[in-house]
């Protein structure tokens, strides 16, 4: 796994996160994962230790929880 | 302003934190304020928007909390 994870669920303080990390970081380095939209991600993500969105789950498999959005109990349908 | 300023103030969830964050920014693209050895900083930190440590402060002046380290009130002496 060379690139990061960048979890959320469309609330405002995770499109504003979005934005500014992908511009720090680098388009082409972020992956984009709309848990809301992509259900089936959401296994993977508690399993790498998301715990709430906005997260960065990076390279070296740390995850960095941003703000606090939503907690991911919540984007279960 | 167009570097990052990333707070920390050495407690654990920091120190891994910033090297994860120094290694995807760039370390020419951050500033690092340590809050707890330079008590300066930190009325400047908290008119910047800062709540809690560790936190990145971006060049658009948007502030990204990162995890929960500690309170900025706990960082003062």
């Amino acid at each position: 796994m060379s690139k990061s994870i960048f979890y959320h669920a469309g609330c405002p303080v995770c499109i504003s996160a979005e934005q500014d990390l992908v511009h720090l970081i680098g388009n082409e380095n972020v992956e984009i994962v709309h848990l809301g939209e992509d259900q089936s991600q959401i296994e993977t993500a508690e399993k790498a230790g998301v715990q709430s969105v906005p997260a960065l789950l990076t390279p070296n498999g740390n995850v960095l929880h941003i703000n606090f959005g939503a907690a991911i109990a919540d984007v279960k349908a």
